[in-house]
Parts: structure tokens; sequence; C-alpha cells
């Protein structure tokens, strides 16, 4: 075949399987924040027979001929071409391992499951997701084991999320975390417990709606790129840069739970909606693995949202929405509320100190689940238990334990490492960041736009066009260092609790 | 071919087409209710790809060599095997008559037009939708002309929300209607207008978005399989009987506003909600006709919904929830609230009376823009001139008037007259009911069960099982005679203004 002619074909190809994955990404969101709950089983059957059209527009031999011949003519690509195959290549040799059949009931099963963790998360009642759940691990655990030749099943599944993740890595990574954050976390709970009475108010749902709007304008989130939406658990999709969701939930109670939601999510945000524009419409488009993604979010919710000069700016916003609650509050004292560092039972609430534990604990049970060790009839007592262990919190019930997070009744088995792995890079991103930035000076004014362009400019305008290794060079400068992440909440923490 | 192997082949073909038509439809709600505002031009390459498959499948040769085999076949078929293969017949044949690349297009231009109608409407700005609509007629004159050997191009457009519905029998129908109503609105415009001061008072959104709530609980339509959404044009929409969305739209000044529009989407809500549970993922699922459908909206929304039982029933849930503005209103004040009759601008706000005339005015215009006697350029002035002359009034400006509906930047050209057809359908229907239901009885108590499930029963459980003449007849007993329509109203409207 002509190159032309291969790199026509290549482009209507990506076209087609964007079409796809952004319908089924739609069917998802809508299922997610506005569809009746009766309609999981019809959106499953959708879903399932478009991923078998997409499975099939993957794996297909003319898609292999294709990508084999525009291989066999690499030197004649330009950079970007060459990656746009490399990647297709990667997708197609993944899906190639999985039948059809078995990836279009994977699918439908998720969309059932979804709907089914809602419930049970509501009634905290992890009996009813159990089928669920086990079928789910069992589906991950052969899709992984497929890679046997390449890596360990866990393995592959870690290298789905965040490139090269491997246990042999992660392992002493968390390690770390632990040894380092333990005794600090324990200092700290004998020192006195920072007044965070003004936040045990009642913060109205309505006034708090106008806040998440007030805060994508901070962060520069314009709406008609990027709509935000409800869910149980918040989340972030994008299916081009001119159209992207994140969720966040309301607690009357719990004014922070929003407010940290909406940035975290409007970190994920930031990245899809920087994607460069040459990008739109190729598999280049959007971010580049969830530990990058995570870097993002994590970046914007505790290294800019919890900082001091962020409380600074963000504090007038809040004291004109919610005059009677915030009255007289000063920035220090929400500085010091919104880092009560102690441990806890919800991963999404947790201070930035003891996030990484919650993440260890997940970590440790999908390993064990996929070797086979943990069995998901057992998951909930050991869940408790290492919550117990790493925390030292009493578990009270599944809703706040085992069935609070919404990745693995959505098949991300794997994925929650990248929420530690992306929190760590972020530090040495700053640290980057600051040698060109005025960081806290603009944070301070409320102008994060400084903050934002930097990291557009190393990562998001990327895309997939560098490697995830490539990305983390450009914005880190140098090779991963976690112990510069366990400095860092040292150096914070230390600070706000006087020891 | 084996006929087992054929009928699964249709029911293959089915399921197909079903995902398709599904994903399309979710795609196009959520662009409708929350998607941001750029996200249209790549929604609407996803809507052109998917139409391009849909559109494939109907017109391959292999569907209609199946099609050609099953109707062979055709005695060894049951009923409903029939009429599937008639249904799918009908549509192979429609679309077989539209190139590829210009179904595609047009879908495209449609998720295009939607957003450019939705901020011209706001602003009032018709300019800016014109070039929209002046494609979008000149695609459905072509779609139309293409029938031309079986009928005239507006006819054909028509037939495609009104089986059999012709400009022959429309244009003495709406001749009727102006005849026998027009003197009716003369004389009550000389009465002294009833009291609705207690409308014109703030019901805060909030508490209107409870009243949805209640009134989806009057009609029974479960939470579980309907949703609601808000959009600047109400409408419904449902992709399974277990999976209905239905739209509203809330004005702090105007409880009634999303009091009727709720009423009027929930009818065609329940109208899908009924469809047999046999007839679920076949093409027989659902709504017969627009005509039909709207007989069921505006029947809940008037028959009943404008009733005096029924402004008994409601206004107790109304003075629950707006005690202050409420108090001391009577159910017969508000029955003459709810029905004041008098000329206005906008059709969905209009009352019973002169609800139809705002149906014959679009009805001749689109006449004109079809046949080419009208430019979309005069459109507006042409509307003006009409409204004037049908009803009265002076229209200030674009929103309130040509940019008040959403049908035509949807590509719905020929469907308004399914208005009126569906309106005068439902007194005939009523007629019947009162044989053996106590509808007045059983309204009164908030009980409306007893009329939605003898609509059940007649109409809604047979989807497209029975042709839209045999479901008339199926609730009517007796051939369409819009003169007891007229009369209808003749006589409630003589009654409430004492003439």
């Amino acid at each position: 075949m002509e190159l032309n002619r291969a790199l026509e074909a290549l482009k209507e190809l990506e076209t087609t399987l964007h079409a796809y994955r952004h319908a089924m990404g739609v069917l998802t969101y809508d299922g997610e924040t506005v569809a009746p709950r009766n309609s999981a089983a019809g959106r499953g059957d959708t879903l399932a027979l478009l991923s078998g059209v997409e499975h099939d527009l993957m794996t297909r031999p003319a898609t292999k001929a294709l990508l084999d011949e525009l291989e066999a003519q690499k030197d004649a690509l330009s950079h970007t071409d060459r990656r746009r195959v490399e990647l297709l290549r990667e997708e197609s040799d993944d899906l190639t391992l999985v039948p059809a059949k078995e990836y279009m009931d994977y699918q439908s099963l998720l969309a059932n499951a979804q709907a089914v963790w809602h419930d049970a998360k509501l009634s905290s009642d992890y009996a009813a997701f159990a089928p669920y759940l086990e079928k789910i691990i069992a589906y991950n655990r052969r899709f992984a084991e497929r890679k046997n030749a390449q890596m360990k099943p866990y393995d592959a599944l870690l290298d789905t999320y965040e490139k090269g993740a491997r246990m042999e890595t992660l392992d002493p990574f968390f390690r770390l975390l632990q040894t380092e954050l333990t005794p600090l976390i324990l200092e700290i709970g004998k020192r006195p417990t920072p007044d965070t009475s003004f936040l045990r108010q009642s913060f109205p749902i309505a006034q708090q709606r106008v806040f998440s709007e007030r805060l994508m304008d901070i962060m520069g989130i314009s709406r008609d790129d990027c709509a935000i939406g409800e869910t149980e658990h918040p989340f972030t999709d994008g299916y081009n840069k001119h159209d992207v969701r994140i969720t966040t939930h309301y607690f009357e109670g719990e004014v922070l739970s929003n407010m940290y939601s909406v940035i975290h999510e409007g970190g994920h945000a930031l990245y899809e909606l920087g994607s460069g524009d040459a990008l739109e419409g190729t598999v280049l488009a959007g971010g580049a693995t969830m530990g990058i993604h995570e870097s993002q979010s994590r970046f914007y919710e505790n290294i800019i949202g919890r900082s001091l000069p962020f409380c600074r700016a963000v504090l007038p916003v809040m004291q004109e929405l919610f005059p009677a609650q915030l009255a007289g509050v000063t920035p220090e004292a929400l500085y010091r509320a919104v880092n009560l560092a102690q441990p806890s039972l919800i991963r999404t609430e947790a201070d930035e100190l003891t996030y990484g534990l919650h993440v260890m604990v997940r970590y440790e049970l999908e390993k064990g689940m996929i070797s086979g060790e943990l069995s998901v009839k057992d998951l909930p007592g050991e869940w408790n238990r290492r919550m117990k262990e790493a925390l030292g919190v009493e578990v009270p019930d599944d809703r706040r334990g085992v069935l609070q997070d919404s990745h693995w009744s959505g098949g991300l088995v794997g994925y929650f490492p990248s929420y530690a792995l992306g929190s760590a890079y972020g530090v040495q991103m700053l640290e980057q960041m600051q040698k060109t930035v005025d960081v806290w000076g603009s944070v301070e004014r409320g102008d994060l736009r400084p903050v934002t362009e930097w990291l557009r400019e190393r990562i998001h305008r990327h895309g997939c066009l560098l490697t995830p290794a490539e990305l983390l060079q450009s914005a880190m400068q140098a090779p991963f260092d976690p112990s510069r992440y366990t400095e860092y909440l040292k150096k914070k923490f230390s600070a706000l609790y006087a020891l």
C-alpha cells in the first residue's frame, strides 16, 4: 500500500475507534449521572454490542495488516505517526489476547455491576455486590494471566494504568511511605487537634453548587468545554478537548468534600482540556497514563488546594457564599483545618499525609485477590484488618469500608497505586515549577494560570505523543525519587503541627 | 434460508439496530441536557459515523435479502414477526432513498443546529440560526421529493410522523378548528378574565423540582424507569421500557409552565413505559406514531390535567409545597386559572382552546417552506403575520416567535400537526373510556391508574404491533371525527366562561 493511502486508512481507523469510544463513554457517563436505576441492563446490552465492534475493529486482519504495513515503512513516518502506530499496535495486541465474546460480556457485566455497587454502598450490603466483584476479579485475573509470558498477572494490571509500574518498585515505594509517615502520623496524634468546628456546620447544597462554579472559575475551567455533574463517587471523563465532564457530590455538613472533589477532578479536567489541538481525534489525544493523570488531579487538590496561599485566595469566596458560617475565620485557620491530619475511613476525604496508606491497603488487597490468596468472600474482613493495622481505625460498616470506592465495580483493578504515584510525581513537578514560576505568589492572588501553563507546556499538550517516561522527565527533570514526596510531607506537616 | 435461521438473523439485525439507536439517542439526550456548549461538533461527528453504520445496516444487500426471504415465507410467520418484517422493510426502503453520505451529513448538521438554535433563542438572534434552518429545510425537501412518485413532498414529511396524514385531510381539519374556535375565542375575550394573580408569584425552583417528583408520583411514573432532566424545550425520549427520560424547564414566576410540561411529557413517558414486554428489543417496541404519542401527552396534560377533578386532587399537593403562595385558593379557582383562554405567544404554554391555532400557523409555514413558496429569510415576518392573523397577537421578538420551538433545529419538519391531531384523538378516547371507567371519580381521588390502565390496554402495550389505524380504532371505536374535538372544547369553555 502506498504510504499516503495507509495513513488515510489509519486516520479512518482512529476516527471510527474514537466514535465508538465516545458513544460508550457518554452511555457510561449518562448511566452514572442521570439514567434511571433500572436502565443498567439495557445499557449493558448496548455497551456489549458496541464493544464487540470496537474489538473487531482493533483485531481484524485488515487492521493488523495496516499496522504491519505502517511499521514496515516506519522510517518514512513522522514522529507523531510512528507514535500513533505504536499505540494502536499495543491496543490491538492487548485486545487480541481477549476473545471478543469475553470482552463483550465483561462490558455488560460492568454496566450492571456499577448499578449494583451503587445500591449496595448506600445500604452497606456487601453480599449484594460480592457476586459481581467475584466475576470482575476473575475476568481481570484471566486478562492478566494472558500476559504471563511478559509479566506477572498483577503487574500486567498495574501496567494498564501506569505504564511500567511493577510490584517490584511499588512494594518498596509503599514500604517507604509506611516507614517514613507512620511515626509522623503517630506523633501528630499526640498534638492538639486544630479547630475545625467552623466546618462542622450546615452549608446549604444550593450554595455549594455555586461554590463549585466559582472553584472552576478559579481553576480556569470553561463551562463551555467542561460540564459538572453529580455522582455518588466523583470522577472525570473526556471525549475530546471540548467535551470534558467532571462530577462531584454534596453533603450539607461537609463543605470540604465537594470543594476538594471539584479541585481534584478539575485537575484531571485541565489535563484533558489542555491536550494538543493537532492530536484531536487521534489515539494520542488526552491523558497518557492514570498515574500522570492523578499527578495532575492530586497536584491541584493538595499541593495547590491545601496550601496556605490558596486558602488566602479561596477564603474570601467561601465567606461571600457562606457568610454566617465562616465569619471571622482566618486563612491560617482554614489552612490548618483543611490539613487536619488524622487516620480516617474514607480515602477521597483523607488528608495528604495519611492518604498514601489508604492506597497501600487497596494495593495489598488487590495483589491478594489477583494472586488468589485473598478470596472475595474474605475481602471485607481483610479490608478492616488492614485499615486497623495501617491507620489504626475501626471500620464500622462496609459502606465506609470496602464498598466506598467505585473502582472495582467499574473494572479498575490495579488503578489505585496511580493515586499514590501521582501524588509523589507532583512533588517533583513542584520543585521544577518553582524554578521558573512564582507559584505561591500567583496562587495567593487567585491566579492559577502560571501553574496550569507550566503543566500544559510540559505535560497536557503532549497527550500520548511522548511516552510516559518522557513526560515525567519533561516535568520532573530527574528520575522518580519517592523520598522527595515523603520529605515534602514531613516538612509540611512538621510545620503545621509544630513538631 | 431455513425459517428459524432467518428469524435469528432478523433478531440480530434488530438487536444491532437497537444498540446504535440507543447510543445515538443517549448522545443526543446528553447533548441537550448536560453536555458542555462546545461539545456539539464532536458529538455531530460521532453521530454522523454511527448513523452511517445504521444506514449501512438497513440498506445493505444482506438485509434486503433477509427481508425478501422472510416476505417470501410470510404465511409461515406469526403476526408479530410479519409486522416486524413489514416495519423493517419500510425503514429500509426509506433509508435506501437517501444516500449514506447525505444521511450522515444531516445527523452532523442537526447536532450543530441544536446547539446554535439554543443560543440563538436565548439571544433572540434569528440570523444566527437561519443558515442552519436553510440547510435543514433543503435536506427535508430533498428527502421528501424522493417519494414524489407516491405522494407530495410535504405529505411525505407528515407521513413520517403520523402515518397516513395528508394535507388533503389536514387542510379541512385546521379550517374546522379555525372556523369553530375563533368565534369562541373572540367571545371569551369580551368576558372578565379569571383571577390568575395567585400564580403570578415567586415559586422557588427548588420547590418546583419537588413538585415535579410529586406529579410523577401522581402519574404513577417510577423514577427507577424514568429520569427527569432540564432543557430549554421539554421533550421525552426512551431507549427501552426501563430507560425513559422526560425533561422540563423551570421559571420562578411560572409554576404552571413546569407543571404542565411534566404532565405532558409524563404522558409520553407512560406510553413508552407501557410498551409490551414481548416487544422489547424489537422494532415494535415503543410508540407507534407521533400523532398517537401526542394523543397520550395531550390527554394527560389537558383532558386530565386541566380538569376540575384533577385540580381538586393536585391543589393540596401544591398548597403543601407552596403554602404561602396558595393559601385560600380553591380548586375551582385553580381550575379557572389553568384554563385561562386567551391568545398568547408560546405554543407550549397555550391554553387548550387556542392551542390548535398555534399548530395551524406552523403547519402553514412548513407547507410554504417545503413547497418553496416561503423562504427561510422571510420566515420570521411570515410567522409574525400569521400569528397576528390567527390569534391577534403581536410577536415582540423571535425568541417568543419563530425561535421558540426546538423542532426545526432537531430536523422535525412535518411534526407539528401531530399535536393537534393527538389532541383531537384524545377526546374520542375519553368518550370511550368513560363508558367503562369512572374517570372523574378516580382522578379526583388522585388515582390515575384506571385511566392509565385503559390506555395501556388499548394503546401502550401494543407498541407498533398494531397499525396506527388499528390502534386508533382500538381506542376510539369509531372513525376519526374532529368535530368531537371542537364540540368538547366548545362545551368545556362555554361552561368555564358562562357563555
